[in-house]
């Protein structure tokens, strides 16, 4: 398992935390890759940051990337982030169009680079936001298109889309990821670039009810300082 | 077909442009995505702008990226820009990692943005360079994984990526664009960053093939003033 190198998608958040443990645990040499997309949560990218220094990765590349036609909530301030109002029946108003799309087709162009065939990503399906560019239907489509529009994969080397965390819940997720020794005081989620984890947004709820249900502590700090009850 | 809007990759070359013409021949009205990528033939960029306004487009979108990991003779000083040694069964080393899946992930994500349902590019796999992501394949499987993975397409909006010279040579599309107004001299296709074209690269050997075939005279100057003999 040497010398096996492997992108890590990662945004700073408890999946792709998790996500970059798996693979470390399958011992692949790890290269981050982050965004910063104007996002008004950018206290991420430091947590990205302190998370690929946990992992010992082997590089870090955070690229700037410029989506001036996004309206969402998750870039544009005039849009108020929803506050308990999840629903994962509808895509949210925090959703940036084909957001995934871009991040996985720069962590190909990056992984072809480096003579990497493996893309490790946090997206799940279950405990989700909604997003369609997280769906397992469009990471599996994505990664065929990539086999065929590569150098890589048009020579036969075949590219992977790796998503551990799937089809897992919150939960799941969390004690999986406690498991390989991921410290969640590294990671956030929350929406708000607020120095506490403001505990209203889809993000933070998600989380909060991924720890509740493992029946373990978010080791964050939440502006209302009563996740436990949550 | 009034206010149908489409995204149209352009990147000043004679295949964006004549794709371009198609669009707004079917009525499109038009909005454009070019790409700073560290390519050395910047020219390119302002051939796009000019192209733009001589078609009318609407909105024109300049995007830089950074692909700090790519070693090809597009952006790589040290990479020579291969002469007169055109092959096309095998990607050269002006080949640009994923470099039309990010274009087109972006193109899809403006697209979303402007409630546009068709994304026009020039690419074409007959007089060709070789890239595999100029194929029609993984034009066909990008645009599945988008209708799976964006909003629009999850609900049930078709996303399409038009490609309307996929199976032309370079004649046809010359002769194409020409029937359809083109003006060439706005366009560019040296690889190279020069006051004139080489007329050695894989594109200018391209597009003087094109030419030639198509029995036009080409509108630029090339270095040895020859492009006729050629």
């Amino acid at each position: 398992m040497i010398d096996m190198k492997a992108v890590v998608l990662l945004s700073g958040g408890l999946d792709s935390a998790t996500a970059a443990a798996v693979a470390k645990s399958q011992g692949f040499e790890l290269y981050a890759l982050s965004f910063d997309y104007g996002q008004r949560h950018k206290k991420e990218l430091q947590c990205a940051r302190r998370v690929g220094d946990f992992f010992g990765i082997k590089e870090h590349r955070l690229l700037s990337i410029d989506l001036p036609w996004a309206r969402s909530a998750l870039t544009s301030e005039d849009i108020p982030v929803p506050e308990d109002s999840f629903d994962p029946t509808s895509v949210p108003v925090t959703y940036v169009p084909a957001r995934n799309a871009i991040f996985l087709a720069f962590a190909a162009s990056y992984a072809e680079a480096l003579g990497a065939s493996d893309v490790f990503a946090g997206m799940n399906a279950v405990d989700y936001s909604g997003y369609p560019d997280c769906r397992p239907q469009f990471l599996h489509a994505f990664q065929e298109a990539l086999n065929l529009g590569t150098k890589s994969g048009a020579e036969g080397s075949a590219f992977n889309i790796r998503t551990p965390l799937a089809g897992l819940t919150k939960a799941e997720i969390v004690r999986y990821g406690l498991k390989l020794g991921v410290d969640y005081s590294l990671t956030w989620s929350c929406y708000k670039g607020g120095e506490k984890a403001c505990g209203h947004c889809d993000s933070c709820l998600l989380r909060l009810k991924g720890f509740r249900e493992a029946g373990v502590q978010d080791p964050l700090e939440y502006e209302n300082g009563d996740q436990i009850r949550r």
